[in-house]
């Protein structure tokens, strides 16, 4: 066969490395794509003349556009054969990537889980992205609903991973250069609410709601090389349970991360992941709201330029999210289809 | 409150200035965008080649481009609570921008004045487009129909101003490089016909169509990081007049450029805005048409290289434009969407 | 007339030369483009690094984008008029196109066919991409048939050229840099096939569907600024025989191109395109699917670092190629769109 079926659960091995195909330069062009998909405002992604006032040596990317180019990478190895992707864990974006970087990726099965109807599986890898020059620029864990090949099929050794509840703020942006709080103009970047300004426990609701088309959603994920047919193939997705295409989970996240722009302005930059869950699909058509929770609030050591807030954020569909709709007895308010949990800079 | 709920016409103050948030760097990556979502050929802003030929040391961006990143930086302080976009006037390019520029936007409260039922009122702004040394761009007037919060809030200060009703030609272009009409390759640029060939009164129409999907308005509206919400929410829509998401006007200018390319090839560049309006809405799943008459042919002060036309774009909604549809009586021929008058520049 | 009506099949000259109208500089901005609009995930065209350590200055531009560029140019001299394009032949990519080069296209009329009918004709031309310094970058046939003005116009000279069957291994890749097959490191490829592991006759099931969508078959066609009404013009086309937009062909080019990643990942490069036929339309809403046969297999004289392939590939909407779809009786299955025959390189 020189066309690749994916792998099914019982063909992954605990322990094994996987290195990803197709390396990816990343430019301004993508940086303009990302900006019309998503109407990301934050400042120092956007200008760079406002990143090097700030301390970066230019504007850096998106951090999400760096996650969904190295997720994508992930995609034909790990998750061909998903029915579910479950959730993410130990997050970590390690420094800044700039326009004209390439990056590649590798997974590492870090658990194994066989379903106990034996149909399926859980896998669990750790993805790291990688520069040209073979450094790490970020790092997360998943783990997703892999169908078996064969229900029979023995699987040779399974285990849990202990998975970090959360990024302990010492590991975060480990490489960030020196900012300068002071030259952080917040009338350019769109609020005066800087780190002191937020405290835990506080709710935004971000007001404004975004419809996703057929073409945005696929013109995203394509962009990021992600393959998976659930996104792409309305013939073949016609017998599924949904019957329709389902938008790739990570088009949710970025687009409740532009909405939250309204509210947190100066949330400037993603450093960690802590925890995250699809927790409903999202398809054409439908409108995206979304709603934050401050966790937490953190220094980072030996840094007085900013701090880090631990940020909860959920997004919901076709439903304003001025009542916060969230938890609901086992599972969700049923307008729920994202509740991720990770941590931002803000400037002190 | 930490998110923007817009201001209200009693927000406004006559006189005061508003610096607007989110600096841009705009890159070669928003120019093939640009291209792909309205389709311009004309040949100074596609080719660096061409352009460096005639003069510029590279391809400049699209004048419209340009407009509609400045434009979008003033929506959240000026136009989230407007109920309509009135017009504009004085509007002037006042040099180049090239890929790698930053741009921010200032807008000044020029007019100020309520509507008889003190629901309403109109404001009139001059916003101005700067790069990142602080040189202005751009600079034009818009008036916007404002909602009031509160029907029986006061109003400090009212004032009309009093706008040119077109920018003279001595204050056209006043950066320009100095181009060379000699080396301006006319069949490379796609007509033969330069300054000298059109005569006032002249109309022609644009013959071509171009139909608009949702996903292409509002990757357009996105990449101008403009947020206002009538453009992407169609589930707050559905309880308003139309019921359906409206297409920014600045879109229809962009379509309504390209389409003149087609009888205006050599046009090259759009250097003023006399006055603009969007006379009805238009909506995804419409198709765009143009004509275009000459209300004016004038000299550059000191300048035998180009001359500059005034022109009148009429745009239509599914009706090929050869009747040339108009005003009528009160109003408009009913397929009109767009009445724009602007002065372009066209090799001697 | 100042607008341009498209060329009639009279208003052709035997051996005439027509230079195409606007020049075009491609970026980084128009890859990423090209990556949203079709996600090839070939690494040579991806990467900047993995070109490098192939052999390249840096990641050329995808050889179908060049061709689609050309291509866009010629359509308001040669096709604006056209009801078909019937077929191509003697396509050579002469030599790797960069981000920042600037393309133009001249044609020349090599032959004419009145139709029995007298109500069309077939068009032969030859047209040519040249970079900014005046050199051929790439070169290919294609004929359409085009609508007379009146039907009884006379037709001053008539002649339908020999073309080749084939383009010889000989021609293929002029240009090519002298490529490094050790150092193309497959895994990051994609697939562990070179040129040693494909053999004459064997078929390949690309597996993969990709539905298109309005927004993105238009953003695509006016990137190449492609200006046939028919892909664009809604309206105009309800009266027409299909009653909707016609998707430009080339996009069905590229899907499948894309598709063929998986099988054909190592294909890195399109060098020759020997015959091609869009035997149906497509029209958005629907799935491409496609397959592929080896159907030679050539040493370049004097290299031993690629060889080629000459591979034709099937493209089918709303049916997966598992059973082959291919010519049926006089014609061909019902779901076939595309049938092209091209030469690609593969490592040794």
């Amino acid at each position: 066969m020189k066309t690749n079926p994916g792998r099914f659960f019982e063909d992954f091995r605990l322990g094994e490395t996987i290195r990803h195909a197709t390396p990816r330069t990343v430019t301004t062009g993508d940086v303009a794509l990302y900006t019309a998909l998503y109407g990301p405002r934050f400042a120092v992604q956007s200008s760079d003349a406002f990143a090097r006032a700030f301390g970066y040596p230019q504007a850096p990317l998106d951090d999400l556009l760096v996650f969904h180019v190295a997720f994508g990478k992930t995609v034909p190895d790990i998750s061909l054969n998903a029915l579910a992707n479950l959730g993410y864990a130990e997050g970590r974006f390690l420094r800044p990537v700039y326009p004209g970087e390439t990056l590649s990726a590798v997974s590492e099965v870090i658990g194994l889980k066989e379903s106990s109807n034996r149909q399926t599986g859980i896998v669990y890898v750790r993805s790291t992205g990688y520069d040209a020059a073979g450094a790490p620029v970020l790092s997360y864990c998943r783990w997703v609903l892999v169908r078996k090949r064969d229900p029979e099929a023995a699987i040779a050794e399974e285990a849990v991973p202990q998975l970090a509840k959360a990024v302990q703020p010492a590991d975060l942006a480990p490489a960030l250069p020196v900012l300068d709080p002071k030259a952080y103009d917040a009338a350019l970047a769109g609020s005066p609410h800087r780190f002191g300004d937020y405290a835990v426990g506080e709710r935004i609701d971000h007001v404004d709601g975004m419809t996703v088309e057929e073409a945005e959603h696929q013109i995203a994920t394509r962009l990021y090389q992600n393959t998976a047919k659930v996104h792409f193939d309305a013939h073949a997705v016609k017998e599924t349970r949904f019957g329709r295409r389902l938008i790739y989970g990570g088009h949710v996240i970025s687009l409740a991360r532009a909405l939250s722009f309204n509210g947190l302005a100066n949330a400037f930059s993603i450093v960690g992941i802590n925890a995250g869950r699809h927790v409903a699909p999202l398809f054409a058509g439908d409108t995206v709201y979304a709603w934050s929770e401050v966790l937490d609030r953190a220094d980072l050591p030996g840094r007085s330029d900013v701090g880090a807030l631990r940020l909860r954020i959920v997004a919901a569909k076709n439903q304003p999210c001025g009542a916060y709709p969230d938890r609901a007895g086992d599972g969700y308010d049923p307008a729920v289809i994202l509740d991720l949990d990770y941590w931002a800079l803000m400037p002190k």
